[in-house]
């Protein structure tokens, strides 16, 4: 693009992100499947509004989310800001989408007289957002706002990644929970007799718990770290911003 | 010991293990005081047989799991091989007390006529199972066995650091699932009445969260790994091995 080298993409990697990708959509196409089945499909102004929750939640929570987190393994030889952006840009997705998956819930809660916020899942849910929307905030004023020092940014890195795989994988915890709630206080005693709602729905946790194993395990292979030479020429990008403007002594 | 250089100890680190094991003990006091209070104790020829499962997958599977992790990141300066048994022999007492609580419950089952492994839960909970016998296997093989070469173990090294940490997330997920399980079929609607039993199991599942967050904290953090006089020195002790007749070139 500009004249720089462009590193080869490791060998395996591409064929593990596709990997990451059929679990992750047929994850969304099976929780649509799930929805569809058995809980009547999908609508706004019904009792169907609370199966808008768990679609919202499986592509933004899960599948955005996840796929925000592979972008910087994914995009190797892309300009630095140009892959930012789409990270940033994916999380803004997800964000939007559960926040819709957020309001369905509650607006169903606040329909029917339902209590809110009483369950782990509800609980690891708020968590969740809270988390999810400050590591956002705080990743933006780092490393998309033009006014952070370099020096700042580094330390902060390793920070925002760690919070950004463990906000992943809590969001998984709490579909999870989510999952298994929506199947008891449905099938109760049922469940035992290998109801197809309850072998359907068991077969979507254990995918859901594969994609997030298959995106913790892209992002933590050393070898695949997105290379040098990208990370080289952000290092110039960063000091650039530094010498127009940015102190380099500032907190 | 050994006329070796002992590496200073990270500051925060410390208190970040302390931390754990405060999380760790408070979870498996509160799962005890959960039993007791709400579900009339423990014992194993009685309905009570059923709470083994869960004191036993919150000391075994949680608390000793977790711990064992940790082992590298606490004795950072005995020998390579004493801890090395430690993290082995930690893990073989997670994992016989996890064996109980897996007998507890299917006899428990079999006493009731109930059925068997129809639940996410219990799904999750056998492949953790599965994956933590072989894991310990391999391990085993590569690590305290004589035989494995030094390249093999080195390659080896990274997998089994990555499932490792794998296995105990999915352990405190299928935690979180098991205790949700166990709510919704006692509680079933009166859970959203905010039942004290349902508020203490609530804030024990974000206890079991922020155990496993904390653990993998410590174990990701690269300055908190291993110092490398002791890598190096377990190095020479392979390479000794290597030189008392195992082949370089073995697979």
């Amino acid at each position: 693009m500009e004249g720089r080298a462009t590193a080869s993409t490791p060998a395996a990697l591409p064929y593990y992100v596709a990997f990451s990708q059929l679990l992750g959509l047929t994850l969304v196409a099976m929780t649509g499947a799930w929805l569809g089945l058995y809980r009547g499909g999908i609508a706004w102004e019904s009792d169907l509004q609370f199966n808008v929750h768990p679609l919202c939640m499986a592509i933004g929570l899960i599948f955005l989310q996840g796929d925000a987190l592979l972008v910087y393994r994914v995009f190797r030889n892309e300009a630095k800001r140009t892959t930012k952006v789409l990270h940033g840009l994916l999380h803004v997705f997800a964000l939007i989408i559960a926040l819709v998956g957020l309001v369905a819930v509650f607006d169903y809660h606040r329909k029917k007289g339902y209590a809110d916020l009483y369950s782990l899942h509800s609980w690891c849910g708020i968590l969740v957002f809270v988390l999810y929307f400050v590591q956002w905030l705080v990743g933006f004023s780092f490393f998309l706002f033009p006014g952070a020092s370099f020096s700042l940014r580094s330390r902060y890195r390793a920070s925002h990644v760690f919070f950004g795989a463990t906000i992943f994988l809590l969001s998984v915890g709490t579909a999870l929970l989510g999952l298994k709630e929506a199947l008891l206080f449905k099938l109760g005693a049922k469940y035992s007799l290998f109801e197809p709602e309850g072998v359907l729905a068991n077969v979507l946790g254990l995918l859901l718990a594969c994609f997030g194993g298959v995106v913790l395990y892209i992002l933590t292979r050393p070898d695949w770290k997105r290379p040098s030479q990208a990370e080289e020429q952000a290092l110039s990008m960063d000091f650039k911003t530094l010498t127009e403007g940015d102190s380099p002594g500032s907190q």
